[in-house]
């Protein structure tokens, strides 16, 4: 695996793909808008959230709720309200990987050491905090089977697939957009568990051809876009292709069945992740406006 | 206070003034878009983020960084990755209030009880899920002085300077805006921590000219959007008017100043709490796009 | 269910049948150490430690490591050292529950409003700092099967069982006792998963026996004590007998395998609960010393 | 600084000086109860506990409580019942630091590497959870000024005035004691809280003296035992010669003025650290026993 777009954007750049996105894209993303519909494409956030088997769920705690006025809390002036505190995990429900994620050979995306993500500072280089706001065109891939289904458990997509795919919705995928590939993932995850721990996925191929094709964010409706389990020998091999080479935030998580079902291909998307200082992601709720 | 808005949108309803965005407004809204400019509107998190003395900061965990590897951490198949957890207050940094958040009498917006907040559901009504994203036009409210100073600490912005500051500004407030209000706190407080205490912000008549005018959402730079110290004998009264009254959710914290530096007045305006199912609010980036 | 105890020790007494240990206690006790054995009673504290399902688990922090040295922390005076942050729930691991942690009717142990025990508050009563130290006798009870195994999932112990039990080890029960009862569940359960929601335990008629008979607290090597699951209609009744009628502290969780092996019957008996201001119970370690 | 007593229990040891403590040294010092009264030497804790400055509080969170019946939650069976988490460092009140917690030139206690000291497990070597409960002679000295007055702040307590102090308790230090120091710091900083910042402490002298005469533990009622600020061009001296070098558990943030009152010189000492795996320390609360 190389280093494919390691000074692109100059040697101090912590943003990779998102260059692509410049003022004409913009303006040109907002044009698609012609309904007005806003269909948030994100999980609700519970400890019910699904998550991978290794990784905690997040908890909520209400630090003054109702009970607490029903149980005789004062009111000063009358004034009552509720807050509350979570714990939560940042790569956790529908999220976004900074490109301080994932990495190999203590070198992250564009050179940067890994030695300078540390417990005490978080992510010196590459935190969410540089991503900055994602407004672009979004283009929805739909990769399920020709009867709509859910690709089988593993299953990889291929490149064919994807171009078939884009085909299929009309569109070219061009510099700066925003690719959302439909699995059918979350979905049947939700309802047969055991299909949570073998996704279907892009595999290195697709990616190359996303990446190459110079698309700002891969998206997709499971919990790492590539396919697991993994080809023999490797370890999220499109992670480390595609965030440490190309400088691609990957979105996973998506909730992509309403807007499959609104019959979108091309739309303006926007997203923008919580920039936690030195923070390796960021749970959000990106949003196609039709 | 009165119970202005409730049943306006249906005994079940639990977004209040957000109804008020139609696809109309929506479409009129991307059409703002001129300059392909995108500036987010919120401060950075972290440990350092300012807070109000009665609440927590936030805390940020590395579970997993650069330095378990520079100490032999295990890499399978050459793959390092970075993961944390945060324990953070839902009304942190530049955050949104959820209609849940504040009330009086035991009823929130609509008439919803509030024993229905407690602490192994959060809120039943009205939780941070049930508002969706907001996309809309913006309108940014200068109401600092005529040399462009920050306002008084715990100033009143009446009803007056805030008519003033859109006839400055060539705007009319139409139904489904979002008020955007600079006091020039934020930036001030940054530099002069006293400063944090007493702030200025919107009185009753501002409010209450804002939600008659039909405003979806009103945001402000400073952390309560109204004065403080309040009127003499009132706790948080624009709070109680607007979230539970007229179901107004409320933005604060927003940095204003790179907005008022790029000229904006009126713009495409994109903002999408995270869904934490029960929570009285989230930390959010909203978004302007010119 | 009565309040078998209630203004026994005064009105605001809220440490329950503690009052029964008294300086001649904690002399005859720490004079039952004869080899100067010294047993915890605790399981290791981490994400592993066995939780009943409805509870989350705890998570542990590193917020400054050896890692961060090895990627090239700064490391003045050559000082270094490394931290760590829990998140915890109190009811975990070997635990005390404090007398505030379970009722019925709206009252606690001696008659307090359970409406004083409020999210922003903590257990305005009985919360677990007003337990203090326990030193007294302890006395190990093995109500396991006559071949040393494991009592069923669910079964019951009764008074008769432990009246034969304490014979056996020889030992009357004596006012402000420590009563440690040993059922086997804890090592079945780290081997066979599905014990864990079926525990052997105390009846009603078991506890009653132990009450009057002025135990300080009684403990057990599993996670409630009592039976589970419960007789028809009834919901933790030992709970609410023993806590809320006698303010008889549960001590659940222990490990009592070591001491049985050691063939202890009485000792020297230390537990000292976290101070938690308005907790409702805290990991600790029971020390015994034979 | 050296490796004094690396190797003296084997290469494989992590529990260092708590070796000094033996069955003879246990049974003797339960002999030293005469009164039969028992003193906690533990703070409340609580997020109004003092901190130094770089630390966090602790936060506590109810997850069910009063309030959530008395706004109409379900009670089964009648049963109600309080529960709650905690966000805690381990470094907090009155603590025990690991021997994993200090060290310099990347090796712990016993010549262990630091870099087995992770975010993804903790501390590989010399967590707390190897250290096990301590029951000991306990020895009260009090280097409090002639009048009975709080030391400077930033006083050094001197071999001379360790001397002094046990010559005026009437006791010689011996091979497994813990001795506890009393500085008066604690109740002095409770009420002047800019006398957190430089506390009076032993130099390093005194410590090599108590290490040298084979103590067990040392602890003191400020939060690091030794003087801030520090010795010109050192960095928490004696943690590294006390903790790396001898092996010796620092006990920190102690309430010494009961025992004190009570005229305590030697007594017994019982305190169990909380087992966390791989943990850097445990709030715990000590106990004396006259």
């Amino acid at each position: 695996m190389a280093e494919e777009a390691w000074g692109r954007w100059g040697g101090d750049d912590e943003r990779g793909a998102l260059n692509y996105i410049g003022a004409h894209e913009v303006v040109r993303a907002t044009r698609l808008v012609k309904e007005g519909k806003v269909i948030p494409l994100a999980q609700p956030l519970s400890a019910r959230t699904p998550v991978p088997g290794h990784r905690g769920s997040m908890m909520h705690f209400m630090q003054r709720d109702g009970g607490d006025y029903a149980a005789g809390g004062k009111r000063p002036g009358g004034f009552q309200f509720a807050e509350d505190t979570v714990v939560m995990p940042l790569q956790f429900g529908t999220h976004i990987d900074a490109l301080c994620h994932a990495w190999h050979d203590d070198r992250l995306y564009n050179g940067f050491s890994s030695h300078g993500t540390r417990s005490t500072t978080g992510a010196a280089r590459c935190g969410i905090e540089k991503m900055g706001p994602i407004v672009a065109r979004g283009v929805l891939l739909n990769v399920m089977d020709d009867s709509g289904n859910a690709l089988a458990k593993g299953a990889s997509v291929t490149r064919a697939r994807v171009e078939a795919a884009a085909a299929s919705a009309g569109v070219a995928i061009e510099r700066g957009d925003v690719v959302l590939i439909r699995t059918g993932w979350l979905e049947t995850m939700l309802t047969d568990p055991d299909y949570y721990d073998g996704e279907p996925g892009i595999d290195i191929g697709a990616a190359r051809w996303l990446a190459d094709a110079g698309v700002a964010v891969i998206g997709c409706d499971n919990f790492a876009v590539e396919a697991i389990p993994f080809p023999s020998g490797e370890v999220f091999p499109v992670h480390q292709l595609v965030i440490r080479g190309y400088g691609i935030a990957l979105l996973e998580g998506l909730v992509l069945a309403p807007l499959a079902a609104a019959g979108a291909t091309e739309f303006l998307f926007v997203a923008a992740p919580l920039p936690f200082v030195g923070g390796t992601g960021s749970p959000l709720v990106p949003v196609a406006v039709l």
